[in-house]
């Protein structure tokens, strides 16, 4: 299978690269770029040297059709929204890793990127590709829109105990903490090593373009309409996302018994991973690899239960598990190519 | 007026010095420290080359009583309990930087710190430190526990609100992020630099020795007994702590509205400075200072406020504040040999 | 005295503000920044708020001649060659931070720098800052050209092996290391995090604008014109700069001896401090002061001789040594205004 | 084919996991520790859940003889010594990745390790695993001690030119920059991350253990004993090592002649890549990766080479080497289970 990545250039695209080339069953065909086409991707990333030696070339649907079968869109939010319908039409499997196709409702889309949405017909059609809980829907799907990174590390941490009645829906409140990577490559002041070093901040509260994205789908999976309180914060790292997540139990339940049912919603699913009673994971922990790792602790005295997920944000929180979701599709092993050990230290 | 640090070879102690040093009122002593008594300070401290060279010397009350006025205890938890009241005795100023005499009922020491408490005529007696909070206290007191440095963030960043019904307080959860020095100079694989880098991480769910502190206060300010839930995570960063705060609004006041309310509450405080609308506080823009920075954020959709409080953690968390207690004490100025310019970048 | 800055909002600027509000001489009159002319310096560094809050103006040097007494310049390269000629006309004491006035030959900077240099009559007036050695030449001049960051660390470094054919002048390699913040506030991709973070690169190599710096330093003091080798590499630091120098000894001296031959050579120099025998200094040890670190070892087996110095290279490497010109200028004691204490850890 | 790692809990031990775990001839079969003997490797290093889930067994020759077909050995100083040769005896592979078998001569391990050297008749059997070098004498080795981690990077920087008198031998100089992860995972005071974070420091001057087997081997290539000036710097990162060598030219050679020598030199070298001329690698440009990479640049105002040279030193300067050792032992293709791309960013 040959595959193409629209927005190589970025840190999202280049992860791509890595883990396609590490992919037994795909071929990497085409590498895409706008601002940097023509140039040789190794020249921008000298790591790649004599490992992939390709042009990035310029978007071009029919092209891609006659070259590939799945396309990647490693894009900033507003790009693959035009682009990636040319590539539908012809029949590619597309996997878009921006935010363009994750909110089903286009006014939340416009209120919260600040652009104009793609058509809600698109939307509808999308599938959300947060592979542990929407295997079914993703298996032979043919249009998947790769999940957030704060969203991964969060839904994954709530989804087992977002029914039945365990915790206040209304009581949810995810505090983030991201690795700059999260930010893509960009040149601003607010990435620039002297800025982010030795310290951490708080920023976009209340603003942030993932809180819908939450929303919607512990909406879909609980069956109730709730507002979540979510903070995120940057951290003085490359990689890595840690969701601190907070929910009152409505019942008494303790840690030992929540690991339990974590343990089983989980069974089947490779690359989550629960940690044993009194641990909790390091981002770390997860570093190149396409795990989420899960903590909890139920505080008897305020009968909060208190989550911590841990995800590689370059990895799990985008272009792993946009690999995952292909396996998926095509019904390979989901851990096809992205059985990484992590590196460490 | 002299001064002396029992603990001047951890990273509280040799604060102190940095900070004493330049105090127009103070004249450093002695220096003591147990494990490296006899050895230089600046042999171990090389920073110090040229501006103290002094020798540490044993814990020796009499010795104290004869050569200074004010002792510093920049101890682990569990040593000033015993050496402290000989220096109280013998009626020097003392100022404990460690979490013996913070928390008013013994068996709370007890069960969070695993150590036999202090006793609780001593317990009673320690004036808790919170400078911009116990003032009038502070004033003329001879015996300060100076606050730890998570409770001094949370703190600043809740008490303007903790009266009047503004919030709920059995909503509240303090989710804390703290650099490496506050674990101090201790040489444990913890604290390595290949374990911390480039992660972070949760730890001590539910058992952080500083929850009754926190607890405590917010009990002694509002008249209400209540349990919070307290979270804290390692950050790959020397110095800085930042607690983001949540609490449920009982009323429907605004950012601005708060604020406001904000500003007021500290215009006679003037370490703490509150951030304009839709601006939150880095740790890196208090570096170096005294300062505690505060930001705020009103969720109207969940009527949940978000508090961002920073300090340096060894600063106003630590060193800082105890310097600054013994201005109060003293009735100097309260910024006499504080007045630093954060370091940026 | 009052002190105007231009490029107030890069980080040399902004250093200079810390220091001149510790400096008991001088009054900050005027912020000057052309890029961010007309916002609040306090807008952009949050970290001044409370301690000053001044607009930033744009260059006019009737104005500054109006309400200043000197200036520093801590502009880019090819700045103050126009515009410090300005307020020199209108009898004001100059300080410039930039490269353009250092190189007496125009040559020279046009080869190195790739622009248009000053005038040769400028360049011959403008006295090369570099405190320990040029003190003479300093006290009650007008017109100081403050040296660059790695000049200062090598020449304090080499400074007193330069004469009387203690190494062969010809073997001479300096290896510099320094600190992100050294390439200034710049949103360019090669000073964001993620690219600086967990890596140490060498740069420019052969080609460094500091090297005809450093050359033309080595001749004057020598006597004796030659090339050298000099090498720069990243280090994932935001502050700090060493130097390790590499010179053949001529003579069979020793550690010991060339220790005590340095402390003589410095004793009036408060600025620097030499390490014993058998260590060497980290540029932690020095942060945020206006220190310069050195240690020494003589290799017996190849009868090389390794120099280690370091700096805080926004502090010592810039803002703080153009304070120490300026101390010096005036006849103040050279430490007035920069008595800091390292800050630890 | 079974491997044993004996030292399985330190880094190197750690990342021969990963590495094992990703080659395709080599089952794990026995991981060995003394001081955590009985734990769970998987509760030491929660990275490994679900991926390796081993007891750490104690060191035992004849059950490691029963059990596994390679021993690697990946313990401190003074170990390996005594017990590689049990395993040697009973017959099995033994790479050591100490400096217990680096040095031919017993006293300049006795000089330089402060420890008793192993017997010279086991010197003489070890084969240097410099593997670009040494491939010849490694296929169908049984013994092999792995080279340091500076010794890796310097040698493979200078071996081309260390021949037919290009560079004067005598004028080497080797200037060192590590990450953390080179002094293990060790419970010291100068491995913590408040020592190490935001500074550089040089350690060792004229006694790093590194020095003897750096000249050795370039005696061994060279055909001429001479002795070298090395130097070591600490850098704040976790994983990386660039060495910058100089030496004098003895022939007026182009960067770009030299560049052409290099790679022909290295052609049938997979892990060797040369940079184009006027570029220069980054220590993260290989991270997670047994990629040496080398950039070259000759001064011709000094007619002095310098060469930089990056690895990761737990990976190409530890555990990767022993792979690839391993691979040319048993005659696979060198790249064997090490076709990793590196990790960027």
């Amino acid at each position: 299978m040959k595959a193409g990545i629209v927005g190589a250039n970025g840190y999202s695209g280049v992860e791509l690269i890595r883990l396609l080339l590490n992919h037994p069953q795909i071929k990497l065909e085409m590498l895409i770029a706008h601002s940097t086409q023509g140039m040789e991707i190794q020249s921008i990333y000298p790591h790649l040297n004599g490992i992939v030696e390709k042009t990035l070339e310029e978007f071009d649907a029919d092209e891609l059709a006659a070259r590939v079968d799945v396309v990647f869109f490693a894009t900033p939010a507003g790009v693959s929204k035009d682009l990636l319908p040319e590539c539908l039409k012809r029949g590619l499997i597309c996997i878009d890793l921006s935010g363009d196709f994750r909110l089903k409702n286009p006014q939340d889309y416009a209120d919260w990127y600040h652009k104009d949405p793609a058509e809600q017909v698109l939307l509808n059609d999308a599938v959300y590709g947060l592979a542990e809980i929407n295997r079914q829907q993703i298996e032979g799907a043919t249009f998947i829109s790769n999940p957030g990174c704060y969203p991964t590390a969060a839904l994954l941490g709530l989804a087992p105990v977002l029914k039945n009645d365990v915790i206040d829906l209304q009581s949810i409140i995810v505090d983030g903490k991201s690795g700059v990577s999260g930010s893509g490559k960009k040149a601003a002041l607010g990435n620039l090593f002297c800025e982010v070093n030795e310290s951490v901040l708080a920023y976009k509260l209340g603003q942030h373009q993932h809180t819908p994205e939450i929303e919607q789908m512990i909406s879909e999976i609980s069956g109730e309409k709730n507002a979540i309180t979510f903070t995120t914060h940057l951290i003085p790292m490359t990689r890595g996302l840690l969701c601190t997540t907070y929910a009152n139990l409505k019942k008494g339940f303790s840690t030992r018994e929540l690991l339990e049912h974590y343990e089983k919603f989980y069974e089947k699913s490779p690359f989550v991973r629960i940690r044993p009673l009194g641990t909790w994971p390091a981002t770390k922990e997860v570093l190149g690899s396409n795990f989420c790792d899960i903590g909890l602790n139920v505080d008897g005295r305020t009968r909060r239960l208190t989550i911590v997920s841990v995800i590689d944000n370059v990895v799990k929180g985008a272009a792993g598990q946009a690999v995952q979701n292909l396996n998926i599709i095509k019904g390979w092993d989901e851990q096809t190519g992205l059985a990484f050990t992590p590196i460490y230290p």
